[in-house]
């Protein structure tokens, strides 16, 4: 079954709201199994929006809409669905007391165009807004649904996992089940011409490859009765994925970061980390830290900035600053092994660069990277180039600081 | 002249990814005064992505497209642009000599595909991209344009901002001009309510408000031929809103970031800084250190997330850290004057607190953070209280953070 969205306000138009409930919508659906081809986003203008509904109702099976609920003279979702769907308006007793109350508890006053709400294409399943005034509605015609949900995401997402969910988990016979390969150490570019064959004869489970900062994602998507034959779809997939790149997959769950593997690798070997960075400027261990419970491998963390701080905080020698610069292997590698030893741990990340924009050299210019790791005794350091603006660049440095400390961990 | 947007990607179909290309070009183009009516978003496949785009084509002047133009066989962007236009692709030397560039100044490989990106529509304007590989493109026909910009943010944006927005401003001979005033330590209902007359009384300029995180930015839109014009129109409108608001607005303009005042006011009073972090972990220092040229007022800090290193590098007493606990007004302000001290800087931020999901307790809740602030001699803290998940609690301690060094500095 084919679904699509249709997100109604004008403050989506003027850019003045991020479109978060076609996102959350999305990933909802494409987990029950629903096909998405379309999303669409129109204003609070009747002639527009009907054009709109009717091409969505033509072409998907079941059309989401959300917003223009509400009790203003603006709010038309209901209307223009109903006359597209060829149903007059009802009220319904049941919302006009639920709004009552509503109204009651939060001892607000009630005003006439409240009444609005309560108003219902006759033959729709009324679904109650415990977080709001308007209700949800679900309207079916020769096969054809729509699904109208409030804009506020903290009365839609309520609504859509209590009474949404269940409704349109039980109109599919086969679902869609999906895996994340996520990939670091090799470009786009480079993953996809590995993968060129792979990609060509893919029918069930197809392949498609996302580019993230440092990372590269292939989401292996199968079609199938049951998450068990999906499972089997998608094994010989993944096996064959894990012969190409080997251990540079780091995993294969949706929701597990790069920096999750970091910490949980830590945990399970016992082993401590901690940072030591310049241009970086804490973003590494930011990233670290964003993983809850990383307080058992990470304790504390350096920010040096300045060659005095490199020197009074990490022992980085006085003459490796004046002799190969701030911006080197040597002093990457000191800076690692500095931190390592004034912190305890038995692992370090050190980064140091020219971020840019100003400060680059013939020699080294913006984007030059250095990138130390400290691994219980040994300490090397590679340098990289990046390309980007300055925030890129120290963005580009995390990711690979954090490859890093995870190959040192493999 | 009308606008609308074609975000193409099967991960924002499925949901991987928010839309905020959208909500950027939206806000962008309204503020260019060009009036928009429709989003929509389509996937990788070339049958829905030319129906779509002739659509786009057929109601709007201009097609802005987002997504779809890497290197791989996926991306379809350019070939079914071009098409729906009429125009075969051509390879373009320029583009390709400077992908050629971008791949030697990062050491990377070239691979086949990558060639794909140096081909564009015959008679195209190209526009360079700074921070990839994939060109932008404008195409012009029969008064309709597309322009087609690739999906990452971190080079949409810039090549917007460089030569989309010069762009498109030309089209049109009245010219819209904006300034943002930009406030911190106040809430979007609290912003609102406090200018709830110039809202309503509102036409040239136009007041706009956008929610973000620690700040509300107020976007100010003039429609007039010439800048000086335009300037006249916005300036009794940014008097009033100094008098309502007086110091909490950092910056009138579009660009200026929080953490760039706070090192503007460093620099200017010849003063420096540290950082002491515990829950927010470096991010402080990070969002600090992104300022170009922070070195001259920002040194070294700390990320102290065990007791252990908030008294071994800060001088934490442990009894404090022992009868309040490490989340705590006292331990904050420990923190920030050890940090001060230890940095020898003159003004110092702590931020310790309960990011959550797990660690919380009655009496100090999930969202709890404290952020002390010393500043030559005096130093306290105040405590905050943030209802989101982990990553947001954090943002927003940071925002927080770089609110209160501005407070001490002005």
């Amino acid at each position: 079954m084919t679904v699509e969205f249709v997100c109604v306000g004008t403050e989506i138009l003027l850019g003045n709201i991020v479109n978060t409930n076609a996102a959350y919508l999305a990933e909802q659906c494409a987990m029950l199994g629903l096909s998405c081809y379309h999303q669409s986003v129109v204003g609070d203008n009747e002639e527009r929006m009907e054009e709109v509904i009717r091409q969505a109702v033509s072409r998907s099976d079941i059309v989401i809409l959300s917003g223009g609920l509400g009790p203003t003279r603006d709010d038309l979702t209901k209307e223009v669905t109903a006359k597209v769907f060829g149903m007059e308006l009802v009220e319904d007793p049941h919302s006009r007391s639920r709004i009552e109350a509503y109204f009651q508890k939060s001892g607000r006053q009630i005003t006439e165009n409240n009444w609005k709400q309560a108003m219902v294409p006759k033959g729709a399943i009324v679904v109650d807004n415990d977080n709001g005034t308007a209700p949800g509605l679900i309207l079916c015609k020769d096969g054809k649904r729509a699904v109208l949900l409030p804009g506020p995401p903290n009365e839609l997402i309520p609504m859509f996992e209590k009474d949404i969910r269940p409704y349109l988990n039980q109109l599919e016979p086969e679902g869609i089940y999906s895996k994340m390969v996520k990939i670091c150490g090799s470009g786009e570019s480079k993953v996809e011409s590995l993968i060129t064959d792979l990609l060509e004869k893919q029918t069930n489970p197809t392949i498609a490859p996302y580019a993230k900062t440092g990372e590269v994602h292939l989401r292996i998507t199968a079609k199938a009765a049951g998450e068990e034959k999906a499972e089997a779809l998608m094994k010989p997939v993944i096996e064959e994925l894990y012969r190409r790149f080997g251990k540079q997959i780091f995993t294969t769950e949706e929701e597990v970061t790069l920096e999750e593997t970091v910490v949980s690798l830590l945990k399970e070997q016992h082993l401590t980390v901690t940072t030591a960075e310049s241009c970086s400027g804490g973003l590494t261990a930011g990233r670290l830290l964003n993983v809850p419970g990383a307080s058992e491998v990470y304790r504390e963390g350096y920010i040096t900035y300045s060659n005095e701080a490199k020197e009074k905080l990490l022992g980085v020698s006085h003459d490796t600053l004046m002799t190969c610069g701030a911006v080197s292997e040597e002093t990457a590698c000191q800076m690692a092994e500095g931190a390592a030893k004034a912190a305890g741990a038995d692992l370090a990340v050190s980064v140091t660069g020219v971020a840019g924009p100003d400060g680059g050299t013939e020699e080294k210019p913006v984007g030059l990277v250095y990138i130390g790791c400290y691994n219980r005794g040994s300490v090397f350091a590679r340098a990289f180039h990046f390309s980007g603006n300055r925030a890129k660049n120290r963005e580009q440095a995390v990711a690979k600081a954090l490859t890093m400390l995870r190959e040192a961990l493999i």
